[in-house]
Parts: structure tokens; C-alpha cells; sequence
């Protein structure tokens, strides 16, 4: 699938209230995807009550990589193929601050996924689909670590959600206020936000051999 | 409600896989809400797959508050009274490189509140909590806004959902790799992470009365 394929939006991927901050272009919602490696993903539970995990991923083309152990309730619950889920990317840009409360809002960058993810049974494209996620979360780790046993491949549950329904959605720029606020003593601008990383703090049993390497960082 | 009112966990409440990571005393459960003010909510929309949204928060007590839109499809959904939500809220705190694909993890903090919310009606009792939201995302800010309109409180939706059918989940620490792994050259550890703040960026239109005022900060 080209990567500047552009599909038009679904009647759930439509972005409804506020549409100029919708974008549904693939180079938008792969950028957002990009950008970090954390998502919410949502699914239904027998029960019939909504249930939200947090969980990292990896992207590879149009598909986004989800693991985990394949004893968690989750991924019982999706491994059997015909469960819908709902897979949210929220990138917190700033807290934007108006002169009035009903206009404070965040400026953003998220991408929601709609679909049914596939389970990945096959041992070599799992082991292919761990490296995307491997290497998206901490780029060239796969190349750095010791690889998963055929025993460890059983533990883990590898999932793969097509992104052809998604959208993105983003808001950007500072607030916008009543035209008569703009006369009012507030402080009024954006407080930026972003994840930082710290100084990488070695495992106490880390030997001589693997202290002296470089410390990999995070996407 | 005693802040350190203990609750058995329910059925789903419960932490599966990882017991040692579960924790569902009030204090833990408030500290990780207390820590942020953005949340993933999910809910089951009408053709029945779910839906995840970012959306901001405020706690007091034993109500975590959430607003938008009175014309977003969420709330308009969730105003309905009978429909049950799922609201996450995800720290993460650091990425786990182990020595082996397979260990490699995150150090996070993150709450899962099951429950139905309640659509908040009444002004007083509006304002009210929309107050705790505001001062929630940046402490003293109610203060310092210009306050909702009538209108503007029509134009807001406002919902309290008991935190009773909460729980949370904590990870920290070095990674844990296995025993015969400790001798491999591969450099193992934590990468802190955590949200930072950039200098605040002032509104372009802030007038001299406004720009003499300190910026606040957002929790």
C-alpha cells in the first residue's frame, strides 16, 4: 500500500465536531504513529462492559504490531479474531490557556484506530512483527539483544491491526478566546509539554562487558 | 468516603496476570490520578465496538470528573445514563531494556476505573466540578479565568464517575532477565521518562496586563 494513500473517512473515523483539526491522509496518521510507542487499545469484553489497556506497538507499513503474554485477558479476547477494538495514540503537545475556562484546551496530536485485529500464529512472522515492535520502541534493540526462544515465541501473543480505518486528529496554535476576553488580565498562551527521558539508569548487574556499551535510546 | 478506605477488588477490577503490580488501596489509586489530568475513556458506542478518547480530568474525593462538548457523540453517548465506561490513565515512567527481547518492558504507573457516569445537570453543581477540573489541570486557575456563561455552561457537558470499581497497576525497577542472561554484552537498564514542560509560550494578542502576570503551570 503506498504511503501517501489518502482513503476517505469511514462514518466512524469521521471527525465530527470540530473538522478542521480532522486528518485522515496516510503521512499524518503514520507521523502521529510514529511519534511514540504507547497506545490505549479498547475492546469489549464478554461482559459487554468497554475495557482500556494501555500497551506499546510498532508500526510497519499499514499495520500497527500490538503484544503481550498471551495469558492476558486481552489478548485471550482478541486472539479469537472476531473482536472489534479500538486503538487510541494521544501525543500531549501543551495545556493551552485562555482568558476565559471554557476556552482552555490541550494542543494534540492523536490518531484512533477502528478494526479487527489478526492474530499472528505463524512462528516466523511473529518473530518478523516483534522485531517491528521491538525496533520501533527502542530503534536497532533487535540487533542488540538476545533473541526470543521458541518457548518465549509461545508466551507472547502478537496481534495485527490494519490501519485502514483511522484518523487522525490534532490541535495546534495558541487559544482562541471571545473577541471582548481579549481585553482581560489573564496570562494567556501555551504551557508546552513532551516526554523526556532521563539519564539511562544501568541495571545494578549489569557486567563489565555490557556497562561499556552505549546505552540505547527510546524512539 | 475515607481517602483511605481500602475496597476488595471486583471481578474485573482484578489484576490478573502480574499480582504483585496490582494495587487497590485509595491512596495509590489517588496519587496516579493526582499525577495527570489526561485520561483515555472507552466506551461502547451504539453499533456496538468500542470507542477510546483522550480527554482531560479532574479527582476530588472519590469522583473523577470529565467534560467536553455537550455535542460531542462521547458525551452525548454517555449522557444517556446507561452506558458503562472504562476511563484509563497511563504514566509512563520509563522504558525496560533487558538483556533479552522477550524481558524488555515499561516502568509506568496507570489506574483502569470501571463504572457508569453520572451526567452532572444541575449549574451550581456544574460549575462546581468544573471548577475541580480546572484547578485540577492547573492548580489555582479558576481564579484567575474569566468564568463560564450560562451559555457556556449549556455548552458543556459534565460527568462524575465513581472511582469505587477502580484499580491500579505499578511496574518499576530494573529489568528482570534470566538467570543464564546476565552474562551476555548487552547493556540492560532503565530509561527514565517522564512529561516535561517547556517554557510557556505567550498568546501573540496578550495584553500588557496580562503579560506582567506570571504564567501558571499545569500540574
Amino acid at each position: 500500500m503506498a504511503a501517501d494513500r489518502s482513503s476517505p473517512p469511514s462514518q466512524r473515523t469521521q471527525v465530527r465536531r470540530l473538522p478542521l483539526r480532522g486528518a485522515y491522509d496516510r503521512e499524518t496518521v503514520h507521523a502521529i504513529l510514529d511519534a511514540g510507542f504507547l497506545c490505549h487499545v479498547g475492546f469489549v469484553a464478554d461482559a459487554g462492559h468497554p475495557v482500556v489497556l494501555p500497551t506499546g506497538y510498532g508500526r510497519r507499513g499499514e499495520t500497527l504490531y500490538l503484544h503481550g503474554s498471551a495469558a492476558s485477558a486481552m489478548l485471550r479476547r482478541l486472539k479469537e479474531g472476531a473482536v472489534e477494538l479500538c486503538c487510541t495514540v494521544t501525543h500531549l503537545d501543551g495545556v493551552v490557556l485562555a482568558r476565559s475556562v471554557f476556552h482552555h484546551s490541550m494542543n494534540y496530536r492523536s490518531v484512533m484506530i477502528f478494526g479487527r485485529a489478526r492474530a499472528i500464529e505463524d512462528e516466523a512472522e511473529k518473530l518478523d512483527a516483534l522485531e517491528v515492535i521491538t525496533n520501533h520502541i527502542v530503534p536497532g534493540r533487535w540487533a542488540q539483544a538476545r533473541l526470543p526462544t521458541a518457548q518465549e515465541l509461545k508466551g507472547t501473543a502478537v496481534l495485527g491491526l490494519p490501519l485502514e480505518e483511522s484518523s487522525a486528529k490534532i490541535r495546534v496554535g495558541p487559544p482562541k478566546d471571545e473577541e471582548e476576553d481579549y481585553e482581560l488580565p489573564v496570562w494567556a498562551g501555551v504551557i508546552p509539554a513532551r516526554v523526556a527521558y532521563g539519564a539511562p539508569e544501568p541495571d545494578p548487574h549489569l557486567n563489565p562487558a555490557g556497562a561499556g556499551l552505549a546505552a540505547p535510546r527510546p524512539r
